[in-house]
């Protein structure tokens, strides 16, 4: 096999597929992982990483363009550090020629020339709101509204940062090998189907 | 199970996939069986059928548009008879219950309402041309530019007559629940893997 990519929607349980099929297949499982190792190799705290990769380039895009040039800079260029570090790990990762699961962190950009597998995971709208509040934490109380704009800021976040560092634009499936659309299917039942899928298309 | 449409691009393999996944599940194989059965209830050509309802409406949209708004209206209406044929002929597919796999024809929202699986298969243009040579007739010499000009115009026909009556875009993964990439794929190795997909999706 190889390594498969899965980027998701806020929302549609990708990192559940992501998960399940890791184990399905019997293959390593990256997501967080990955920054532990950054956070590791920058003696930085893990939250701090993940915040500064998750929302700085969003931030920084918005202060540049909406308040001053100036401000952020430290910020935006610690990020900067911390997206080749990112890419630095996902190479080592890809190098140690072990199957694996990557969800998130652009990882199909990163690393192209292994010839991953890219899948992409979607819903509809109702899907997701249904889903995020399934799995809410109790002491988590926000409206469907506020849910919902939450939904739509997280994966502009996630599309900023992947469409700075590819060609190809986040979600547009011309990017992925497969898009699975979670709205009307039971992600237990198709996980065995799409390991298969997966199986198959590195054979092929 | 129930029904499976397959909206397709030119070139991707998504007839091939169709048949095969027809085959792969012993389910009926609706295509040109289609088209058979409106020329029959119309006393018409299937040939023409065909023309009319592949090709009038986007030629219809130029006509009103480029040149006079008169040109082309019998032909038009003719079309339009033959639509609300198909769609007739869609619903009694659907109603007579039995599982099938309906490719192009617009399945998809035709018959929204008998809630199918609804598959999109894409392929980048390279993998297309290429598919498109090897299946090119002896007698049929077109240069790479003519086939990729040929690939793109009936794509643009596809996608034309899809969102005429539907109120999803051709191809816009949000409408599919299933998008397969066959740009790197061996179509004969992940059919059956399809085939369990289908399977548990509707089992879930």
């Amino acid at each position: 096999m190889g390594i498969i990519t899965v980027s998701r929607e806020f929302g549609s349980g990708g990192r559940e597929i992501g998960k399940r099929l890791a184990d399905e297949l019997h293959v390593l499982y990256y997501d967080k992982e990955i920054l532990c190792e950054i956070a590791k190799r920058t003696n930085l705290n893990e939250g701090y990483v993940e915040n500064l990769l998750n929302h700085q380039f969003v931030n920084s895009y918005h202060y540049n363009f909406r308040r001053s040039f100036a401000s952020g800079t430290y910020l935006q260029q610690e990020a900067v550090k911390l997206l080749l570090e990112q890419h630095k790990v996902l190479r080592q990762i890809a190098e140690g020629k072990e199957d694996c699961v990557i969800v998130g962190r652009a990882a199909d950009s990163a690393l192209e020339k292994y010839k991953p597998l890219n899948m992409f995971i979607y819903a509809n709208e109702a899907f997701k709101l249904e889903r995020c509040k399934q799995y809410a934490s109790t002491n988590e109380q926000l409206s469907d509204k506020e849910i919902i704009k939450k939904m739509r800021q997280i994966d502009k976040a996630r599309a900023y940062y992947h469409d700075m560092v590819s060609d190809l634009k986040w979600g547009e499936k011309r990017g992925y090998d497969l898009c699975v659309n979670t709205s009307n299917a039971d992600i237990k039942e198709i996980v065995p189907a799409l390991a298969e899928y997966i199986k198959r298309w590195f054979r092929g």
